[in-house]
């Protein structure tokens, strides 16, 4: 990906993607806005069709493609929600989708993406395995690689979902938004260029995930790590457009420990009533453990996925 | 009560509370929609402030006072969502509010309502002592009783979500509430009176509190039952006047078990990610329990409270 995605693409992409995935609402609770000592207005993007934003991205994707493109397909590696999403995308566009999965992926996983017409293509759960299967999909299938991430047309469409935020809830001082390999971050910071050029932009990460904060601070993207961490949206390491785009727009990043995201993820839950997963949760804990960084403004924070086992909820474990 | 309120009532209870209630968002999702075989829409009243629905009868009661009796304040008894709601409309409207409560009741909803400004009158955990110290209140005070659901201006308030469903939403074939007391019940038929004469309401009861089910095949309220149920919210008996309304509506009653209620609530976590509460997710048992009933139907759900307590979740007992 040489050309980087700019502001416009975010508003083309909302123009292409709309009437093809939710029109999210937007939630408040006083509760929580006293706690936090501002005004929170959420945008509940974990009630999109799949669970998370990431419909936002590869729908965008799929539906840039040209009908050629399209009817060869399209392919992903991904056991989460993007290879959910891309399914999901692909059946209502009538494309055939190819999945990467890791032989050790979680059943209930691979069978919600069977269910939405996705072939799966089982490998080794390796990075090289990955990309070797990815390649090999492609020359077999002719499929077009939609990265999680690191894709123009992702990063374009999951921008939508503040644009939409900012549409609903009108001006804010701030939006908050997790970030794993930067898909949304980026996305978030080219919608705010377009759409409120005053808006700060504050990264959530996992602090057992932090190279968008070291990338940021240090000028230049941090691969070595080893992620450890609840948030498991979020242990990719930030993409390269992802970083050059957030590092341009002066994003700001907020380290936050698991233990504060849990706790804000039970908050959502008992005050929201949302279920929201701990990746998602990050953001509001990112504002509440920083009062004085939000005192008093209006904040917009993207809940991003709610795909949460029932059975084991991190604060009975 | 003598007169019974109508369905004009409900449209200047709308009015009256408009601005001081949430306006709720309605909830879609898919996999429910295959799930039930009809076109699921739901509305979110457990996201209101108070995490239910009663604060648009509390309001509506509240703001229906006049200047002199609003000042003398408003008095119930509750121990559940109906006090919390009252002592929320109390002090938005600066009245003042007295609650009287069991001395068994849970600590944490007495200081939720304590938070709001209510002052708590303690009585022994019978029904004799609870309306002897209602009374003793409003003699001592001159507070107007807010009855919990056999009130003219409680019921037509709770009329106010199924009205603005049906304008979010437009036509349903049906619409499904809980029944216990009976406000939402009473109010739900008398909106449907109002905008949509030939919408079905149908009202989900619990098989261990099912008296208005029985009622309204006998033709005559029953009283004598000792409530066996999960479903905290509809244990009680459904008020008189509210036994009239429904019955002049011609609304039909599903009965469901607590299993079955258990399992719906399971699915509004998982697949609409709502923290709802039994009491609510039995509407959506009602549905799935008979798919003949509503298949093909655009139904309207009221989602009515998400007061659960997170350490104690039903599906683990």
């Amino acid at each position: 990906m040489d050309e980087l995605p700019a502001a416009g693409d975010v508003l083309d992409a909302a123009a292409r993607i709309a009437g093809h995935v939710a029109v999210t609402p937007v939630l408040r609770s006083r509760a929580l806005d006293v706690l936090a000592g501002c005004t929170l207005v959420f945008k509940a993007e974990h009630l999109q069709p799949g669970g998370a934003f990431k419909l936002r991205g590869a729908t965008n994707a799929v539906r840039a493609l040209d009908a050629e493109a399209a009817a060869r397909g399209v392919v992903t590696h991904s056991s989460g929600n993007h290879g959910a999403a891309l399914a999901i995308a692909a059946q209502a566009h009538g494309t055939p989708c190819h999945v990467v999965v890791p032989d050790n992926a979680v059943a209930a996983k691979l069978e919600n993406m069977r269910r939405h017409g996705a072939r799966l293509h089982p490998c080794p759960p390796t990075q090289a395995a990955r990309e070797a299967t990815c390649v090999q999909v492609q020359a077999e299938t002719g499929a077009t690689l939609v990265h999680p991430y690191a894709d123009a047309r992702v990063i374009a469409g999951q921008g939508t979902a503040a644009l939409e935020l900012l549409q609903q809830a009108g001006s804010l001082d701030a939006v908050v938004v997790p970030v794993g390999g930067g898909g949304l971050a980026a996305g978030t910071a080219l919608a705010l260029a377009a759409a409120a050029p005053d808006c700060r932009l504050v990264l959530a990460e996992p602090a057992g995930a932090a190279d968008t904060a070291r990338a940021l601070a240090a000028g230049v993207r941090q691969t070595d790590f080893v992620p450890d961490t609840v948030c498991d949206g979020l242990r990719a390491v930030l993409g390269e457009p992802n970083f050059r785009i957030l590092q341009a727009a002066g994003a700001e990043a907020a380290v936050v420990d698991d233990a504060a995201t849990l706790a804000a993820m039970r908050l959502l839950w008992q005050e929201l009533k949302q279920v929201v997963e701990p990746s998602s949760a990050i953001a509001l804990a990112a504002v509440l453990a920083q009062p004085q960084r939000f005192a008093g403004l209006r904040v917009g924070v993207v809940l991003t996925g709610g795909n949460v086992d029932l059975e084991a909820l991190p604060w009975r474990a």
